[in-house]
């Protein structure tokens, strides 16, 4: 998907919101176990229930890994199901991979071929040549871990450079020059909102797609104030929030209640 | 599986290579193609003829999920088949999976119950809660990138800190931490083996995993000269050098004489 067609749907839906496919078997609601594929029964649900207040969903690879072959083909399909069913919504695989220049190859033929995700996350720490095979394939798109949401990110992440910058920041500085602004995105953890102005001094141009608003603490307000631009560039992200509203029969239907609230929230953002 | 158990595999089989499983239908042998699942009865026929040469294998999973569901069952096919026929042998999934830690603790489910692979790669950019949740699984292993073989390693993993040592280093130092020797091992890249002696005043006693030996240029001299420590300390990964030695009827006779090499290499460096 190109960036112009991604921005004109944001406008149209009035809404930046990317809702997070987690699906966890000890979670979703438990009249779904007898169906004979749960995870996309939940999701199916959960997605027809959800599209008319967000316009990007994420699943997360690992919740699917999890259950093995039988798993990763439920990825499959719920990709599936959505570009065919609503082909204007940006799906992003949460797959967190990157390895050497012909493995990362081989990873983008699974996401962006086998199944047809429009966006992949990446990890840095390999550096260009375990990014740059993923940026090859047209209107796609590497989303690179920049700042992480959770409490490692103190680890490594915020550790100052020689030069002063700190390591996210010198990630961004220099991957920025791999690609553009029409394939490549950032995960910026929301925790963090207030590092936002930094990272918009290096990168003003690209989406940044926002985890940790709703469970993990982040204010939407505060995500919004420092880190819109021009061509409001975030997808913001809520996983657990809404997928796991309900777990009674309504779950649906409180996916869509806790979908719309953000929604909402988000509408007076959009100029 | 134990790190005494490693240790004294290696010892019995006067080895420490680790073969790399990486399928690319566009290498292996064509009359292959026929067979129903050609991926696993090319693993198949590799692990049956380089089983005595080696104490490791290690499946790499984008190679699989490049085929999707079709080929994560043949990545469970290939562990499962070596764990029945070759109990001993350490199964590394290479997989470089790393996320929130109850993300982790999905990829630690798919890696080590789903599938029965002794240790996974992990990549350490998001720090200590996205690792942690693979340390808890007995007798399991992460093996966290610290200094990888690609050429983009130089853009962050060798960048200077503030208080002079490398982001690899910091890595090393900090999450040596997490874990203990029995149950975390580095990949550190063959192709810089000089920096072996800087990792091992930092981590004189973990397993390393060196990559890069063969098709990336590595010495395998080089590595044991600086790398090896009292328990060998030591698995050297090779994978196209070895499983693509032939592309004809041949292959896994010719594999099996590319491995003979190299363990007979090894051979004198085992006291």
């Amino acid at each position: 998907m190109t960036r112009k067609l991604l921005t004109e749907h944001i406008r149209l839906m009035k809404s930046f919101l990317c809702v997070g496919l987690d699906p966890d078997l000890e979670k979703i609601p438990k009249h779904l176990l007898n169906e004979p594929d749960p995870i996309f029964a939940f999701n199916k649900a959960i997605i027809d229930a959800t599209h008319v207040y967000c316009v990007s969903y994420k699943p997360n690879s690992a919740f699917y890994e999890a259950h093995g072959a039988k798993g990763f083909q439920s990825l499959v399909k719920t990709i599936d199901y959505i570009k065919t069913n609503y082909p204007s919504h940006f799906i992003i695989a949460d797959a967190k991979r990157g390895d050497i220049g012909n493995t990362s190859g081989m990873y983008a033929k699974a996401f962006f071929n086998e199944m047809k995700a429009d966006a992949i996350t990446v990890a840095p720490y390999m550096g260009s040549d375990s990014v740059k095979p993923f940026l090859t394939h047209k209107d796609k798109w590497v989303v690179l871990l920049g700042l992480t949401s959770n409490e490692g990110a103190f680890d490594f992440q915020t550790k100052d450079l020689a030069d002063k910058k700190k390591v996210f920041e010198q990630v961004l500085e220099t991957s920025k020059s791999w690609g553009n602004a029409e394939n490549m995105m950032y995960v910026i953890g929301a925790t963090k909102a207030e590092w936002l102005t930094d990272v918009r001094k290096i990168i003003p141009d690209h989406f940044l797609l926002i985890p940790g608003v709703g469970a993990q603490g982040g204010s939407l307000e505060e995500v919004c104030k420092y880190g819109l631009n021009k061509d409001i560039g975030l997808l913001i992200n809520s996983s657990r929030q809404i997928i796991y509203a309900s777990n009674k029969e309504d779950f649906a239907q409180k996916a869509a209640e806790e979908a719309a609230k953000v929604q909402k929230e988000m509408e007076r953002w959009i100029p």
